[in-house]
């Protein structure tokens, strides 16, 4: 009988290729199969971040995702976790490309459930979109006493309300059609001028906007907004 | 005259010299200046996770910073700004290391606060505590809708408290001293179970406890708390 293959899931950061951890990169180009999401409108984010990387004799699983959110996504990640579960049994090692880190939001958590009682997995973890886009605002996120919160813009109005109503500082994530509520609910809450509009955050096409200056019909999946605390230079102590 | 230096906030990760990223590795072992915290106690994480990195020509700053909270950083800030910016003056490059991310709970933020006004800066980021921590105790943090929130220990209970009530998902970071406090309110919160600890995430020396297991006493600053969310498999959609 084979020796199983071990199940990597591997983040690899949120865009500039340079992005990954040199341990991504180590098991990206020595691994014999690699597997992505896709989505049915044919976007490929995760190959496309690493595909300099990529060698010709790795064999390639593909996992299509429907990007609606009005069907569900489960079955497709049952085959893709079957898919993946054949190259394991076969002893070959698989990883599973994540953009950012693939505990926090990441498509890897629904085949790391799938098949976490069958194979040996390791999680890589990967540079979150989040701390990215802090570093390309040149904004410090939080200061010694600061909770920070990260939150998705899907969250229904009242509750995003709640949630932003007594943040130190927050990111909202995967703002697409959502933008227009969540503006309207920070100018509410007096945020609107802390807030700062990033979109493909270290990618080639990468934008900073005004938050005011943005078309809410053109804003993609892939933005968030930062509120980073209001602490400064007055705070004392950093530890 | 002479042309000015560059000032690099260099995320280096959590602790695993292979979780700094390609960029920051090349970055490190170009720079001709480096400059790192270090702990009037001695000790170095920071050059200690790249000193395989580090070539003897390289010139290193290192930035005494206090420990205790009695005593204000800031002066300490202001001679290790000084010290950077003579470098950046004479021209040289300068990389700041930070452990885990530059702009989350950093070191590197008061010194980028000190220096942004007069010379370039650039910001890496790098891989949190907290993201490493998931992936080293295998748990998924936040699904589609949850919303995630990450504290420092250091919070007074009654804050800790209310900002723990309603969580989705949390990281308790920079426990040290303050474990204790965070365990009983965790308690009484009904939170204790899906409390997992872990400590020096992805070090050799790394461990994962029992939370029940702990000695308060022995705890140190570079632990964490993560409390994943409760959503799993029944969980609809991914986006």
């Amino acid at each position: 009988m084979n020796k199983l293959g071990k199940l990597y899931g591997l983040g690899i950061g949120p865009g500039d290729p340079e992005l990954l951890t040199l341990k991504a990169h180590r098991i990206l180009t020595t691994v014999p199969v690699i597997a992505y999401p896709t989505l049915e409108s044919g976007k490929v984010l995760a190959r496309a971040i690493v595909s300099d990387f990529i060698r010709p004799e790795q064999i390639e699983i593909p996992m299509p995702l429907p990007f609606s959110v009005e069907r569900s996504s489960q079955p497709h990640y049952d085959i893709a976790a079957e898919n993946i579960a054949e190259q394991l049994n076969l002893g070959r090692d698989v990883a599973v490309l994540c953009v950012g880190d693939p505990m926090l939001y990441g498509t890897f958590m629904y085949i790391f459930n799938r098949l976490c009682d069958r194979f040996s997995i390791e999680v890589v973890p990967g540079i979150s979109s989040v701390m990215a886009s802090a570093a390309m605002l040149g904004v410090p996120i939080t200061y010694r006493n600061d909770v920070f919160s990260i939150m998705p813009a899907t969250l229904e109005a009242e509750i995003l309300r709640d949630r932003l109503a007594f943040i130190d500082a927050a990111a909202i994530i995967k703002l697409g059609r959502h933008f227009a509520k969540v503006r309207d609910i920070l100018e509410e809450l007096g945020l609107l001028e802390r807030a700062l509009y990033i979109e493909r955050a270290t990618l080639p096409n990468q934008q900073i906007i005004p938050i005011t200056e943005i078309d809410p019909e053109a804003v993609t999946y892939w933005s968030l907004i930062l509120i980073p605390s209001k602490t400064k230079l007055q705070q004392q102590f950093s530890f």
